[in-house]
């Protein structure tokens, strides 16, 4: 990492914000998934949110649980799960000055990964594909931080 | 994002960071604001917590869901969920090199609107107050988003 | 943060990246470690996960919350709280040029905090163990966000 200036500068930091940019702009979507069941189906969690969709009295029934809506929020927080370590050993991995073939390997592979994941999870496919999704997430981050660790270590 | 080696040194980084360091400091504030309802209310998840407010051996009645703490937390987790995101895209934000007054107003309304969203959520405000100032944060968010892949598209 | 340039190259970055790394890493374990008690203990959240323990019918009865299970994402949960304000203060922080043993004290002291809280949650330590360890790496978070805001106040 001694001539991270430079890097920070390179094809491969411009790569890293691209994928990164775009793997959190997915994860936002979950977000606006929750909203669109929530809306939709008349599921909330809070009282006050009701009146988005009823004026009538009746509207504490719509305070409830859905099984939908919960499996789009574990969804969500399983990107928060993965995401968040992905753009942080990322971010130091892009500053060790990798191959950008290599970099470029386990960016591709993580985002692709993380949107196999999001589709397996809300259309509910058969295991073992969203396990595997996670999984090959899990290890190209896992890959990536092992390159930071060998080529950064400071104790 | 040719010049960012300059664009790290420069003002707005040096707002981005006091923006981000700022709304994770809100974010943190919800921790704080969990434990203290948990403790005067004596609501817990652990059961070796409730020995912090009690002794005797009813304490497992204190093991139990309180809609004002899980009010709080709901809260927290949208903070987590929103304002990763922000700091995510914020940094390669700032690295694009944005004119000041541009940067400067997208830290500002993406702040300004996590602290409406927080005392809109805690007291439970009328909608759409915490709808809007979710979808203004969003927004903002979004728009920086959008500038990165403009600038520095790499796939 | 004037000369933020050559701090990213310096021995406190390199710090910054090492402990970053460990304590994401021990982060992610929770993941795994939550998988591992899904699948030994035979609980889900999903009903298409339960294919990978059992085929039969009664699959239905494994879609449950088991304690043991919630105390560990308790714990993952708490993790990304603390660990992500971390994060992103620390990178901030080790921007601003502190004094390497100073920044040292900082890391080792956070990551050592969140490897004692983990232990005292998922062994159900008795408190304030767990409360301690919690409070000790907020706290060391608030120093280097005292230090960023002074340092580098643009507001």
């Amino acid at each position: 990492m001694a001539e991270v200036v430079h890097m920070i500068d390179s094809e491969v930091f411009l790569a890293f914000s691209t994928y990164a940019t775009i793997v959190v702009l997915k994860m936002m979507l979950m977000s606006l998934m929750t909203s669109y069941f929530r809306l939709t189906k008349q599921v909330f969690s809070n009282l006050e949110d009701t009146s988005l969709v009823k004026t009538t009295e009746d509207r504490k029934k719509l305070v409830r649980v859905d099984s939908d809506v919960e499996r789009v929020r574990r969804c969500h927080l399983n990107d928060l799960e993965n995401i968040v370590p992905f753009v942080v050993i990322g971010l130091l991995y892009a500053l060790t000055g990798p191959d950008l073939s290599t970099a470029l390997l386990h960016f591709r592979v993580f985002v692709g990964s993380r949107f196999i994941h999001t589709v397996a999870y809300v259309m509910a496919l058969p295991q073992p594909t969203r396990g595997l999704a996670f999984g090959v997430g899990l290890f190209t981050t896992f890959s990536m931080a092992y390159r930071v660790l060998t080529t950064a270590l400071f104790l």
